[in-house]
């Protein structure tokens, strides 16, 4: 492993991106191990991601105790703010004038595939103007879509909720029948979304049915594969990534939803639209009358007290790896974590370049898909169960 | 206090309602104490309520095991199902067939004020027909709105669940900024919408509006005061009830939603138009971009692993207190919580007629809500918090 001349000078870490429930447990990671490097000095951050450092509205957390960090680390949600920006080459320019003026030498920018570009682009303006400085990407999404990683920080939070919660819907349809459409956030990769079959506990239990944006979304198929299971069991619950799909590619919310971010990104999120286009279509084509459909929206990625112990761990060492490398070992580069062909669960925290995680999303592979494309397979429910950790315990009466 | 005979005969009990994280607590306390006394001899749970009772589909639930009724007692959601039913003079007639056919002399209806008046209705109709037997209604509601009651248990539980939503979604909305706009349930009492309330741990952290059922809303008020929170502090995190009203009584929702249950309510939960229909007049009225709306839906009610200990405690002890008022003291009744008048929290498990708490709700008292309806007041706060015990821990970077 290459070693690197030390280089002294100050930090900066910025957040970026959608908010997960153990975001700041990266930051903590970073901030924390980074006292113990003589080379590191000042330790800033920028608030709002990029923007923060445009407009250089800088915290000195030095100034912090380790107590409040670790209240901070347990707390969801982006504690320096976030900002969904991709800077311009204009904005990179602005950025490394700022970068200079406070002799910033080590950065981290904590976030998904679009923050891996954007610490691309700032790091290639680097090199382009001879600043010398380390630039690191620390991944973190709920999506878990970043390319190099197995799973990526947030995920097994998120997943948690999402399983808890299809746990407890799984009892409320049980009680009272019908038809039970739920939610799940996943632009393109549908991971979240398969975690719901985590709630299943006794052979009857939901979700029924799984819709992954992997797979093309039919509303025939999706009707009859409804009514298959209300015959069989007399209730069904379902779980839908919002960002399915018909055949062509064109996501079924399209219709309903224009909104789009500086990424391009279409609005999926923060409205109920695709859950009750599916009520309202599974009503009229089968007649089925109790039909509700629930939107999980943001509680998904910041519900506080609920994380996955194996995320909260793997999310703060994947800070403090990400200083490790930038003092000794490498320029730039992201940390990925990658799961060890051991019988037990392990996984070691890599760096892999910046352009290898960048822009892509990584998608469900296909042997944890069903051939139907309608549920998960036993490798899926393998490889999610030791990243989300203990669940809740379900009872049941006898014969119930 | 009246010393009643001993009655020899089954006990049946049943759940009926919308579900709650805690409703098979009350379950499993009438269930055990029951086993105390041995004028009751054979214990039945009948599934789906009253539907349970016509169709005899019933469980013996001496059969049950402490060790399984704990665990049932700590799952969410109605063990033996539930039914929205409100029986006709025929089912009424048909439920005394079966009553008699299995000696059923002790009667159990876990439910809210519809299966108050059910439970009031078969009373009625026993006595009518000279049928010795004890009667009693055993509350639960997540909205909080039984007559006699302090409050419900359930609620406790909800409001947790809601209490930790906001906390986390503030936290989130600090991050990225915009509107946030949360549906809660609650159709005639807002009390689940105000214990949002409870998520405020810094000076400005949301909900920074609260809209109730018990207060008309004016969508030009609604705008204004949101612009007005925008202007102060850039972010603005607001709750509001599904069973919001305009002016002359008719819900904001009643435009999009027309399915009615066998008690004439309206649907409002288990879809998002509320939330969608206030966000885009919102947007369109203000030009405010980025407002995202979530309904929480039915995860508020059954969501498991995040009871309030309070709600689980007391919720037990309604099941114990009706097993031991029917037995010893009382033909009929409904077992309601009141609190205490002492300085610490306290509360008494009384016996009070079933037609005091049939058919009307209890709503928010104006002591509660604001001047300007927009907000809850700190006697409020005071009444709530000891319902719903401990919440997640927030932390703050200084200067953030």
């Amino acid at each position: 492993m290459p070693k690197l001349a030390p280089l002294k000078g100050n930090m900066l870490i910025a957040q970026s991106g959608g908010p997960t429930a153990v975001i700041n447990q990266t930051l903590v990671g970073a901030v924390l191990e980074a006292r113990k490097h003589p080379e590191i000095q000042k330790v800033y951050g920028a608030m709002h991601g990029i923007q923060g450092i445009l407009d250089e509205v800088f915290l000195d957390l030095g100034k912090e105790t380790p107590a409040n960090l670790e209240r901070v680390a347990n707390t969801p949600s982006s504690a320096l703010g976030s900002v969904r920006k991709k800077p311009t080459a204009e904005d990179c320019a602005a950025i490394f004038e700022v970068l200079r003026k406070h002799n910033i030498r080590y950065f981290f920018y904590i976030g998904g595939n679009d923050s891996a570009e954007t610490t691309h682009i700032i790091h290639e303006h680097a090199r382009k103007a001879k600043y010398d400085f380390r630039c690191f990407h620390l991944c973190k999404t709920i999506d878990n879509d970043l390319r190099q990683n197995d799973h990526t920080p947030g995920f097994g939070s998120a997943a948690k909720f999402v399983a808890s919660a299809f746990m407890g819907d799984n009892q409320d349809n049980r009680a009272l029948g019908g038809v039970k459409i739920n939610i799940i956030m996943g632009r393109h990769a549908g991971f979240l979304t398969a975690a719901s079959a985590l709630a299943r506990v006794y052979p009857d239990d939901g979700p029924h049915l799984i819709y992954l944006p992997e797979r093309p979304f039919s509303m025939d198929g999706f009707c009859a594969d409804v009514k298959a299971v209300m015959e069989k069991t007399g209730r069904c619950v379902i779980a839908v990534s919002e960002g399915i799909c018909d055949e062509s590619g064109t996501p079924i919310i399209a219709a309903h939803s224009k909104e789009v971010d500086s990424h391009g990104n279409l609005q999926l999120s923060g409205n109920g639209a695709l859950g009750d286009l599916l009520a309202d279509e599974l009503k009229a084509r089968t007649g089925i009358k109790r039909v509700r459909a629930d939107t999980f929206g943001y509680l998904q990625r910041s519900f506080p007290g609920l994380v996955s112990e194996t995320d909260a761990k793997e999310a703060r060492k994947v800070g403090e790896h990400g200083v490790r490398y930038a003092v000794k070992d490498f320029e730039n580069g992201s940390i990925a974590i990658q799961r060890k062909k051991t019988k037990s669960y392990a996984v070691s925290f890599e760096r892999v370049p910046l352009k290898s995680v960048a822009k892509e999303t990584r998608h469900m592979p296909a042997s944890y898909i069903n051939k139907a494309g309608n549920d998960v397979t036993k490798a899926f429910i393998d490889y999610v169960k030791p990243i989300v950790g203990t669940l809740p315990a379900m009872g049941r009466l006898k014969g119930a």
